[in-house]
């Protein structure tokens, strides 16, 4: 499939719309999800234009694994619980909604998850959560 | 969380019991579930013992996740059609069920995925799968 660079992920790296971000560096990005499956949803994305897991460069994907490893740490100091689902949709037919990759970093139980991408979150409370991660990190 | 050397994935990697494996190396080894969520479900697992992708060494993470693409690929090629869920549980709390880190590839869309562990699937039919997904590696 080939990248976009109008999708909604692209314009955020660019600096174009805003994002909640917790984490940045040359090669990812982590930011909150605005319409979160439970409290304390993160993304973690490389910034290099792929859409899927699957047409990722394989050295890209080594290096975002280790960063969301690094985020799901702070969520869980910073939520002081345990428990994190790692979900990451490749393709339409998955269910992935911006096609730019992104790793989907839920603290929840995967029995209690709320639909994908179903509704907007409380934006204050999702602040406020970003904030409390940024510091565990 | 201290890891058990008696979990049902550390026993697979001993030999100790059955497995139907589609691709194995020094570092890592993939398998079918046998209580799939969707037709096709895969899981690859990293040979060092750490219980979640929290307490997984970054280098390990790094190349699980390269093999975890690798997989992805010949499962679509296999299965010929496109959409997988990547799904990786941290924690009990997480709904996690072994306590070894897994990585779950399964073909099929995020709305209906079966529910987690729930129940066995059709042996005969899963080696059938496995057969093709090997043949795709």
């Amino acid at each position: 499939m080939a990248y976009d660079d109008q999708n909604i992920f692209a314009k955020i790296l660019r600096g174009e719309i805003p994002a909640i971000k917790v984490y940045e560096d040359e090669k990812t990005l982590a930011f909150m999800d605005i319409m979160p499956q439970a409290e304390g949803h993160t993304l973690v994305i490389p910034k290099s234009p792929a859409v899927t897991l699957l047409d990722l460069d394989p050295e890209d994907a080594a290096y975002t694994i280790q960063i969301v490893q690094k985020v799901a740490k702070a969520i869980e100091t910073a939520l002081e619980r345990k428990g994190i689902v790692l979900m990451q949709l490749s393709g339409e037919e998955a269910g992935q909604t911006v096609p730019h990759i992104h790793f989907h970093l839920i603290p929840s139980s995967v029995h209690q998850l709320g639909k994908h991408a179903s509704q907007m979150g409380d934006q204050a409370k999702i602040v406020a959560l970003a904030e409390k991660i940024k510091a565990a990190l």
